[in-house]
């Protein structure tokens, strides 16, 4: 499942230190790191800092007003390139508890897997990256390329103070190419590379009608707040999907042919999709690639959830007082979410309903490194060469990362998310019995000192 | 702020028995009877049967399976005229208990009030009647006209056997006039009189769309529930509250001049209703005349509850597999509540919704008796004779009682609400520290007495 790597001495390392990983994750997971709940997030960044100058990592703290510091450290390399890596070191929080089979706390290896929270998500990385260039360094006294690392512990909280970090650490920040959390191999073992993510804005609209909740025998002569809600949302959207936010789609870019093609060529999953959905079709009958484009390239507006009056068992003649919906839009490159949420509020505004509020909550650019991006073909072209399998490219993640439109708008930089991360689809991130599989692991130690040793060539 | 009777002897009676309703009163309000509990239902129907045995009534238990007896009682009087007298010996459940002052089921008197689950709705009206039939045989040895009364046990969980009882017992229902759960007297001393109520038809509407909650990343391809039935939602009314459903007005009967004249009479209430529901304007700023026939006439397709995937605080990025609506539609005379359900999914199979369901909850009848019916027009003249002010008639009053479309089918008696209750605006019926003034509750008694005398005369 491993490729012989490039250098026998690195190979001979990884051989002889096959635990090495394990361990090291094993004790990152023993430390708690909850961001929500602040709990272990400083024992953990003092964690982070040890194990990272002890591996020849000079140190900096990039630190703004209350928030935990992104641990930042560099090694210089032997070639010119330069490559920025981010992680994060805070978790989920791991409840519910009585769901777990082993202490989320108490990295536990049952099959061939290791469980514990943030195992997968994304502490397995961590130790991947630093065993690839722990066993680098032991081989040949230094590294092929200078490696700059920034590990933030907010990311689970939405990376609340990343942009100010970004802004000021800015100079600090610079490099060839950046690689995000990874990404993983494909079930057949075909090397899968994300290009970026969309981006998101989340935000709750709410009506209030009359002061109180009133007996619906008043229903004849007072407002209703989940009517007007029910119409005003469905002014949002076309039952075919389609927002008729006026401008909602001005600034959506047309993808390349090439990014196309990648989508194209990517491995089958629309059996498993419906099994995992529980459906018989997808929107509109689609199918093959114009299901992939669909999924891939559109923006959307999801509503998340929806709330008025009473909703138990059976019935209550009520007219609510009040009516609530919350909605995350999905958005594609160069939609941008200030600019949407200014749209929503005037189409609300321009249909009669200034009286709803928006409240704002996420809220990340959609950042996309252009498939014809060298660092993309680069990497891309590295993660074939070891697979020695077509590099699997997903032009626009599902999930979103705030931190890029950051790195874009301060540091001016792009990056990717290449299959050097020991997550996979089973993994159970930010769920009870989090884990990943050992032989996951070995690879992305494998993948990385293959890749680091490879961007040092021309 | 009773009137002298017409004969001195009841009056006496009630002179020298100033105290006999209250401890009537008490008696009933010290046996629970919480019908959703089955909490001393059966207690309450037996006391019921011995109270109206010790006053001469002939007994009948009306019974069907499953269901608590009516209690039914007749007693002849000396002119032919019958009148059927409609109570229940059931309460709401006293829950939530920490918000009474004193203990629900000990009746307990504070400045002038009685306070006890069940006083107001509806024992207070039933120790009323009962001791204007004790005052009446006490003084003449007699009642003025022939008494029936059912007394039924089940009318707080919506009268769930009543159909199947009238249906049984149609031969002893029968009766020159009926007479309801009683109203009251306007805090001016006005006579109030509701000649029927609104039918009523709550529906929930369910939406599956994916099999499970799913990331809302895959909203481009998977079909939401939530914005599915959003769109059903729309369709069927439009954002000024006319009902789209085809037919849904067909059966709309046109209130005569006399009912609307009646409306137009009626004391002002609009600063108090503002007040009470924290309103600023009325729907369309309807006022006067208009607002009350709005109130009166306009059936309706009110939104009780709306619930869809995340709900709470923040943010949850999910696609709800399920969304699901409760909707009560309020009906007048002549529509028929299946007939609504019925054009309901034709409609929402018509828009292509043949997917949602309905689940049809309770379901009433619009029943109102004419104000021209003669029975109608002497009540009101009797009512205002006593008060000697103007009556104020409600032609449909705001609640729903389901017997009354029962009475009217298997029985063909109509009926109404006069003012021989005791309840009044604030005695917090269903709520925490149920209550009556126990100068209601003499007038109450007082106002029988004339009225059950009045009914004898030609």
């Amino acid at each position: 499942m491993t490729k012989k790597l490039q250098s026998n001495a690195v190979q001979s390392y990884l051989d002889e230190h096959k635990d090495e990983a394990q361990h090291l994750l094993e004790r990152l997971c023993r430390q708690r790191s909850v961001a929500a709940q602040n709990d272990g997030v400083e024992e953990m960044a003092n964690l982070v800092e040890s194990l990272l100058a002890e591996n020849g990592f000079s140190i900096q703290r990039l630190t703004v007003d209350d928030a935990p510091p992104v641990i930042f450290g560099e090694i210089r390399g032997r070639s010119p390139f330069t490559l920025l890596l981010y992680n994060h070191y805070d978790v989920q929080p791991a409840e519910p508890l009585e769901l777990w089979d082993t202490p989320p706390f108490e990295p536990t290896i049952r099959d061939g897997k290791l469980y514990a929270r943030g195992s997968s998500d994304n502490k397995a990385e961590i130790a991947a990256r630093l065993t690839a260039i722990r066993a680098l360094r032991a081989a040949h006294g230094e590294l092929p390329i200078t490696i700059r690392w920034m590990i933030e512990g907010e990311e689970e909280i939405g990376s609340i103070h990343f942009d100010e970090i970004a802004q000021k650490y800015a100079h600090l920040l610079q490099g060839d190419g950046a690689l995000w959390e990874g990404s993983g191999f494909d079930e057949d073992g075909r090397p899968s590379l994300v290009l970026g993510c969309k981006g998101l804005v989340y935000v709750q609209l709410d009506v209030q009608g009359v002061g109180v909740d009133a007996h619906s025998g008043n229903a004849p002569i007072l407002p209703s707040a989940a009517w007007r809600l029910v119409q005003a949302l469905a002014s949002l959207r076309t039952p075919e999907g389609k927002v008729l936010i006026p401008g909602f789609y001005d600034a959506v870019m047309t993808p390349s042919e090439a990014e196309i093609e990648a989508l194209a060529s990517q491995g089958d999953h629309e059996e498993l999709l419906k099994k995992a959905f529980a459906v018989e079709t997808f929107n509109d009958n689609l199918t093959g690639i114009e299901l992939r484009k669909r999924q891939a390239f559109s923006p959307t507006c999801n509503i998340a959830g929806l709330l008025s009056g009473y909703t138990g068992e059976g019935t209550k003649t009520v007219l609510p007082a009040k009516a609530m919906a919350k909605i995350d839009f999905r958005l594609v490159p160069e939609q941008d979410p200030d600019d949407i949420v200014a749209k929503l509020r005037a189409h609300l505004d321009a249909h009669g309903y200034q009286d709803i509020s928006i409240t704002t909550f996420g809220n990340a650019e959609p950042v996309m490194t252009p498939l014809a991006h060298p660092f993309a073909q680069r990497v891309a072209h590295i993660a074939e060469e070891y697979a020695e399998k077509p590099v699997s490219i997903t032009p626009l993640g599902g999930g979103t990362l705030p931190l890029l439109g950051s790195m874009r708008k301060h540091v001016n930089l792009l990056g990717l998310m290449a299959p050097g991360n020991a997550a996979y689809w089973g993994s159970a991130a930010h769920s009870p019995n989090e884990h990943i599989r050992l032989s996951d692991l070995e690879r992305a130690v494998s993948y990385n000192c293959y890749m680091f040793t490879a961007l040092a060539e021309e």
